[in-house]
């Protein structure tokens, strides 16, 4: 099929879940392509250097700052997070979808340079929810996760600038959600004009 | 769960295949309730009174315009199709969303009405195909066949009102279009606000 590719930017406060529901997006829909951050926080367990980050330090961060070589970047939690400009413009060019899990100042960033962007917002149904996967998770300190629901606050009210609002009480559904979002932005009437032409 | 019903009015030209996708989306959704369109033209074969239309005659008609009864109406090759209200307003209190089989002059009444509505134009992707679906169906005299055509091209100079256009060259992918943009509709940000208000 000869529908563009899309950006879509995926963002959501620590705890949401974001991750997992990716995956199974990515797992799902071969159109999608990820779009792999730089950042200079350090690796989790069983995140990989090149698939899950380009894990870097402060040094190169800034280099391609100055060279320009980021789409978008941001500090979040003592760390830079930045988006490489190159391997988004060739899927783009394939057809391709590109996807970016970036937070709500990266998002902000995108949506300046590429306004037909699409910006999807995840959160569980519930607040609680947030601090209770914080704690479940067991790899922050106490003060850490506190923070974390700190910035998470002021994340949920950026969210009004989102398109979307995808909620994730369950990875599945909220996966079918985001591929729902991709499918229907494709049939909008502004992007299938080309199909009236023939005949208007 | 609580997302709200919305109103799914989905046009299309004779021969773009639109009943056999609504179908499939009927059967697929159940939080979808098919509106049952009244209308004075005869019954196609296999046509249900009741499930695919409320067949009446034009003085009935005349009266349920006449009474209010109808959220719109118009007249398209030689018969008047309208869409009874009352059930509409039940269905909707009931949670769910309805959808609407009917042609553009109807599908713009109800934009009026209901500015919230979603509007879905289904076309397949070469409009050559329509005319040989139309010769295919051998219910209608070549002349018939010819004032559709003649009819369809208007139609398409009419999609560009339309929120999104689905291309229907194969039903399942085009049931899964209207699914997904019905999916992608509760979760604009507008329609999911209350689950920031929480935190905001």
């Amino acid at each position: 099929m000869s529908d563009c590719g899309k950006l879509i930017v995926v963002s959501g406060p620590s705890g949401a879940g974001k991750s997992t529901v990716i995956s199974r997006v990515m797992e799902q829909d071969k159109s999608v392509v990820f779009s792999v951050s730089a950042t200079t926080r350090k690796p989790r367990e069983g995140e990989r250097d090149g698939a899950d980050y380009y894990f870097i330090d402060t040094e190169r961060f800034q280099k391609m700052i100055d060279n320009g070589e980021l789409l978008e970047y941001a500090r979040y939690v003592d760390n830079f997070y930045g988006t490489p400009k190159a391997p988004v413009e060739e899927n783009l060019a394939k057809g391709l979808s590109v996807l970016f899990d970036i937070e709500v100042q990266g998002a902000m960033q995108i949506r300046d340079k590429c306004p037909e962007a699409i910006l999807i917002f995840v959160i569980p149904s519930k607040f609680s929810e947030i601090e209770k996967r914080l704690h479940a998770r067991g790899t922050d300190s106490e003060e850490k996760i506190l923070q974390r629901i700190r910035t998470a606050r002021i994340e949920y009210s950026m969210a009004l600038n989102y398109d979307y609002i995808v909620l994730n009480d369950d990875p599945d559904t909220a996966a079918n959600e985001i591929k729902s979002i991709i499918t229907a932005e494709k049939c909008k009437t502004a992007n299938r004009q080309k199909y009236l032409s023939e005949v208007c």
